[in-house]
């Protein structure tokens, strides 16, 4: 965990996803740990927050979800591209090392027991709302947000401050096979 | 309709949405059309596309969705910022020439009988997928998309082109309250 860590309010927690960045979602149960990319996540509700998620079937990473019924969500920045390209293409059914491989570091926060990705800007600990409908029939799964936290050299005073960080800490927005934009600049 | 407006296919329509824009919302029934803004909206499914969208109890769209079954899902540009603040600080309800006020204009394509908002980057004709349950609990709505269509001068071939266009079509990225992110540049 970096000095830079601080609790976001719950109520502000919005904010982390309503611009619609490709996020990391990480989770972990009976001792394994997986992270995977999912550019189809999405804010769900204000207060208190929660989120959606599209997840496909094939990966360890809902499974462990599943199992466990919490999950981390968590904004990854222009300086891990490599790190979201390889745990989006890569599974852990198929590469049981892939964290490694990955260059993923992973910390816990606040008795969660998350694995959370160290570099991101921002992390949402989310409690899985079971929806089974959902679940199965349309690989969409609802987290209420109970914890949230972000880098204040990006995310302060309950906002993003990308215009004044270095440029490697935009968010990413994925588009299709390895092609993004970053997040570009604000407007009034 | 602009004479660069051209058909997206539907297996790539996911792409429109997957680089997380706020949208426009626009749906019409009995005579009666309107558009609101929405940040929370989120592909869901590939092929068929679907798509997600978070449309509050209050809002006079979500009751002509309701009633008419479908609904337009549309990328608005830097250029249209003052358009969509107005239609997403307005309610039909209290102003019952909201789209008047706002500057929208309106087309219908290919017999849809929607109102697509006139301007935009991409617009999704969406049917409504009824999940009772997501609507009332979480208002929470899916639909199929049937058919699309971009701006050819800001995506072609599949894909988006905003680091070859002009900066006014870059699409907007809701934060909070009127403030914004445009697009960034590509990262490969």
């Amino acid at each position: 965990m970096s000095p830079f860590t601080a609790p976001v309010e719950l109520s502000r927690a919005y904010r982390l996803l309503t611009h619609g960045p490709t996020v990391l979602v990480s989770a972990r149960h009976a001792g394994v740990d997986d992270v995977m990319a999912a550019a189809w996540a999405c804010a769900l509700d204000f207060d208190p927050p929660k989120l959606t998620v599209v997840l496909d079937k094939a990966s360890r990473t809902r499974e462990l979800i599943e199992r466990s019924g919490r999950f981390a969500i968590q904004v990854p920045t222009v300086a891990q591209l490599g790190l979201v390209n390889h745990v989006g293409n890569h599974s852990l059914h198929e590469q049981p090392d892939k964290l490694v491989q990955a260059g993923v570091e992973t910390f816990d926060l606040d008795g969660k027991d998350l694995p959370l990705v160290a570099g991101c800007s921002a992390w949402l600990a989310c409690e899985l709302i079971a929806e089974p409908h959902n679940q199965s029939v349309h690989d969409l799964f609802i987290g209420e947000v109970v914890a949230a936290w972000a880098d204040t050299r990006v995310f302060r005073d309950g906002r993003w401050h990308f215009e004044d960080a270095d440029h490697s800490w935009r968010s990413l927005h994925h588009v299709a096979g390895g092609h993004y934009y970053a997040i570009g600049e604000a407007i009034e």
